[in-house]
């Protein structure tokens, strides 16, 4: 695992990964849920099952990660840095930024860590069982012309993103960072946003700016942006080298996460139990609905599966290239109990397995959703 | 338990409590978390407590607690009925809220339930640490105008609301529904709100209209409100008479939870650990920052304590007779690990005790939150 020094764009020194230090707080484990994953839990809320019947998630209800604390920034006094190797590094005030071109984008987020909690071992961290993920409709202007204004130096090979949120996390501080490769970074569809569903980014989202980068696990798009830095090397801070990554054991560098994999989820029928959140519907004609989406491709096919007999259902048109699909399934519950189940292929030819796909960090599993109902007359 | 049956205003039968049902879903327990319990906490998000730097909580940082799931509601057929013991029942559309006088009032709002995980045995329902709270300013329109227009009959005893939000709770189907006395509805600062922080309530927040009751634990303020149902009798509801009480065992009927208990809390100095959500501080001056409220009066003092020594905080102005007070206090941090706390005293004598007082259904915990914190050079 290759490590190296470097400074900000302001020349401030910024910790490095001491690969020494575990990448994971505490090894994967069957035991029981810890205290600590529980006030993760609390701080770090899922979109709730039912708010799939949403197209676009309204502000609070969209799936939240913060590593650290979420910093109270000043807009007036807040500078974007464009630096590192450029020709032209410039500052820019949230003022300049609202007045570039202006666009709107409909975006399926999801944390690289959706479905952690699924997984046997379970690894220990943010705890999630299914629900990292929403859809908004973000607004911002597009990177790539800043980049071009700047002059990125054909040196560069990648550009580092840092946020204004700091802590520490596997024994290393750090302001939280990822880089992307000169090509994805200039992407057309990478926005720097200020505004989500129409209003101006809340706190917990990354006011006043945050990176946005479409079809990629949430990790990449950096929120509370201070300063987006050209360098002629692969970024090696810790949430590049040692988090996020498709690893077998702590000394696994594995794969680095990227896109989002396909997936689908279905909206819970019938009523819930408060406590327990079973399910029971009435008998007849049940409408199923929930929402699939992939960061590589379009959605092809969703499939539903009632008591083990997979049906193909019905796809909606989405809210555009970057957000899920809505889909339907129309169902005659019978009294009893049911397992439904829903599965979705992209374009690509991604779908998603039986069971998780296990992995020492809890990364991207697109496990099929599987729920028991009571049907009652 | 005195239970009796009822029908709502259009004379739909509505379930009363199975006295023989379980009140809480488990005993409570010293056992570990259960997976139940952090299904609830990724769901019913807390405030993060470095929200506490907002005296107004952003939307979707406010704590939230639904207890069966977000109903998606048309707003063009929504309608408000007030009927019962009336003079003159009346159906509301949303249009005619909202050209009634209009008020906003900043309300802190907790759930009765914050602090329920501190409890030892722990009562087993949502399990909130700390976060259970926030402040936001809320639009509507005042109710006792509403109920003077509708005529209640002297022989009314409770108001009693319903909302649109249905499922089964202690093995009771039910809508959300809450009592409460003529006398406290026609309370001069009782609202039916519309907007938040100065946008339509959002889904999860009632939309589009809920009751907001200042100064009440937040079980009062019923989401998705359908209808006030004047009665002559003490309400019987599941949420009235088998939750929310003060009660000592499964058979103790106990005392019905109401206004707010005095409570403070303070945002967490220095940078956190991602995981254990530790505090690392830089020695010297710290401003420790916090915020203090009581539906019993007014805050009169906060006092904040450094290793087991406790002086007074210096307070702010309220942003309102219902809303939290700020305050601070500077301390001089000299390396090594320490204990910090804070306490609140309201203007009716009431204080924060040490250790949480436990009850069967853990309500209305408002011990003294401490924290340790490392200093370092």
């Amino acid at each position: 695992m290759s490590v190296k020094t470097r400074r900000t764009a302001e020349g401030a020194a910024v910790a490095t990964p001491d690969t020494t230090a575990p990448i994971a707080p505490t090894a994967p484990t069957s035991g029981p849920i810890s205290r600590e994953e529980l006030q993760l839990a609390s701080r770090n809320h899922a979109l709730p099952l039912e708010m799939l019947n949403w197209p676009i998630t309204p502000v609070g209800m969209h799936y939240l990660l913060v590593h650290f604390d979420v910093p109270h920034i000043d807009p007036v006094s807040w500078r974007l840095n464009i630096g590192g190797l450029v020709d032209h590094p410039h500052e820019y005030t949230l003022h300049d930024l609202q007045h570039r071109e202006r666009r709107t984008y409909a975006v399926t987020m999801e944390c690289a860590g959706n479905g952690r909690s699924r997984m046997e071992p379970r690894p220990v961290s943010q705890p999630w069982d299914q629900g990292g993920v929403g859809t908004a409709e973000w607004t911002g202007t597009p990177l790539a012309p800043l980049l071009l204004d700047a002059g990125v130096s054909p040196d560069a090979v990648e550009l580092v993103f840092t946020g204004a949120d700091r802590g520490i996390q596997g024994g290393v501080e750090q302001q939280y960072a990822r880089g992307l490769s000169v090509a994805d970074a200039m992407s057309d569809d990478v926005l720097l946003a200020y505004e989500v569903n129409g209003q101006a980014l809340p706190p917990q989202h990354g006011y006043p700016v945050r990176l946005l980068v479409p079809g990629w696990y949430g990790m990449t798009s950096v929120k509370w942006l201070r300063s987006v830095e050209a360098i002629d090397h692969g970024f090696d801070g810790y949430q590049q080298l040692r988090s996020y990554r498709y690893s077998q054991s702590p000394d696994d560098p594995g794969e680095p996460v990227q896109r989002i994999k396909v997936r689908s989820l279905m909206a819970p029928p019938g009523i819930p139990d408060f406590f327990t959140r079973q399910r029971t519907v009435d008998a007849g004609p049940v409408q199923l609905s929930g929402r699939a989406w992939s960061g590589n491709g379009t959605i092809e096919t969703v499939e539903v599966c009632v008591d083990g007999v997979w049906e193909q259902a019905q796809l909606q048109a989405p809210a555009g290239p970057y957000a899920w699909r809505g889909w339907t399934f129309t169902w005659i519950a019978t009294p009893g109990t049911h397992e439904l189940a829903c599965r979705a292929t992209d374009s690509m030819g991604g779908t998603q397995p039986d069971a998780p796909e296990w992995n020492y960090l809890g990364m991207g599993n697109n496990d099929v959703q599987r729920m028991t109902v009571t049907v009652r007359e």
